[in-house]
């Protein structure tokens, strides 16, 4: 569908202008992003933080937005929440708070962005030898997801894509076989995901597992292994057994393939934009980038 | 050290002559691969297996070498050990003949190759963007290792970098995050294993963890994270906390990353090369090549 994040940020730049609203907005960083998205014509940026302090950081970076005055982590955690669930086609951004008490905002049963659906990562890997973008779900939050939890994860991935305009995306669980092992647990889960969905109970994709990398993204590899799958060599949505492996599997993306990785969390009633101080500037572009485009959706 | 496959190609070929046995020597792609190494002056073959069928193939690829004739598997694995443990800068390959039969042959107390030491897999990633060889452990063999397997797997990925020259390999324990976190085991394991090596525990290698696979590779993100390591930005050797995360690693080198990979099995008296049909020509050269430098230390 999208080739690289470039198309997305396109994408992002014709849609909606839905409200970013970033919660701790005494950043630096987080405002140069929004200042680039601005530029792209992504999002209408919203800051929720100390007014003084933002005002004077907007003015260094010669950038200018509506600040709603907030003085400490929780209340700027609840303002935010308040901005992005009152407010149409918006996206939550985390600026300088802490993400335990953005999240527990997130969650708050009386005006959270609470679905009771579980909060999971996905990354979203633009390297420059792939034919298309690969997702991958969850190397950022869910640390070890039971059965049930990697069913919501895929969920959570589904949900995106169809946001960014995937139809039925093709989604491979992964391990280091593509063989059923009694002894891994990560094959059989795999093994009984790819059952649920063939059983109707997962609705919207196709699925497939316990896939290898190797055949998951190249249909060469499957046919020299041999292996019969709608998935193989179509994946869009890569899930991983654990944070550890999908952490590495991303990072590949930077660190190996020379590629761009950006990334956001899913689950709540709207997207929300986590970047880190190590992210380049194009990947925190592409991350509100995804957010805009799935908020709009 | 080294900075591509090819660098190792090369050493391999300058270096001694030892004998390569191929256990299980009905198999073209085996024989293939041995051809290719002794065009490029890297290893002595010795075929075990069915000598017909063997000498039939070595007819149709146009090859030569000594062939042990041995006709059931059992068999078959225990006349190429011994071959092995008889001839000196010797290195063991897998041939047609499955890998649980091999290896329990290379574990024979009596005439085995036995060393007391747990057998895990060694992965080395060549990579274009990447200024040096990347060595993971364990991607491909104990699936999910406790600490005292850790630090096995550890020590022999240390062996395999020394046998190839390195005087002291940097090693870094990886995990999705570099903060000790009560709740990772992969990240409590790798600070326990970090002190074991500052205790003089571990000796002939600079170890730390737990790391960040950005940081383990780039200075830069260290630097960003503002991580003061010696390991950081140098790792030679990545330990990672299990085989779905170590497979995942080694194949988006050749998946995203449009790397080669090649591999080796270490913690027998002599090296093991284990490829598979969907290796490339230059993955089975350079496992080979591997084999044979550490052989020939």
């Amino acid at each position: 569908m999208y080739r690289t994040l470039d198309d997305l940020v396109k994408k992002a730049s014709e849609g909606k202008m839905g409200k970013v609203v970033l919660a701790g907005s005494e950043d630096r960083e987080g405002l140069l992003a929004l200042k680039h998205a601005s530029e792209k014509g992504i999002g209408d940026p919203l800051l929720v933080g100390d007014s003084n302090v933002t005002s004077r950081l907007l003015e260094e970076i010669s950038f200018d937005a509506e600040i709603i005055d907030a003085r400490n982590e929780q209340t700027v955690a609840e303002e935010a929440v308040k901005a992005v669930s009152s407010s149409s086609h918006a996206c939550l951004m985390k600026g300088r708070i802490k993400t335990s008490v953005l999240l527990k905002a997130v969650l708050n049963k009386e005006w959270g962005l609470r679905t009771g659906r579980l909060l999971s990562h996905v990354a979203c890997l633009d390297v420059p030898g792939l034919d298309r973008l690969i997702f991958v779900s969850d190397g950022g939050m869910v640390v070890r997801p039971d059965l049930s939890q990697k069913v919501e994860i895929l969920k959570n991935g589904v949900d995106l894509l169809q946001s960014l305009g995937y139809e039925r995306p093709f989604v491979a669980l992964i391990a280091a076989v593509e063989t059923v092992n009694p002894d891994m647990p990560e094959t059989t889960e795999a093994a009984m995901i790819a059952k649920m969905h063939a059983r109707g109970q997962i609705r919207g994709c196709t699925v497939d597992g316990p896939l290898g990398l190797d055949n998951a993204l190249s249909t060469v590899a499957a046919k020299t292994k041999g292996i019969e799958s709608p998935v193989a060599g179509h994946a869009d949505l890569l899930v991983v057994p654990e944070i550890h492996s999908g952490n590495f599997l991303g990072k590949s993306a930077v660190y190996l393939a020379e590629g761009v990785i950006a990334g956001l969390v899913m689950g709540a009633a709207a997207p929300i934009v986590i970047v880190s101080r190590a992210d380049s500037e194009r990947s925190k572009l592409a991350s509100i980038a995804i957010a805009a485009v799935s908020a709009s959706h």
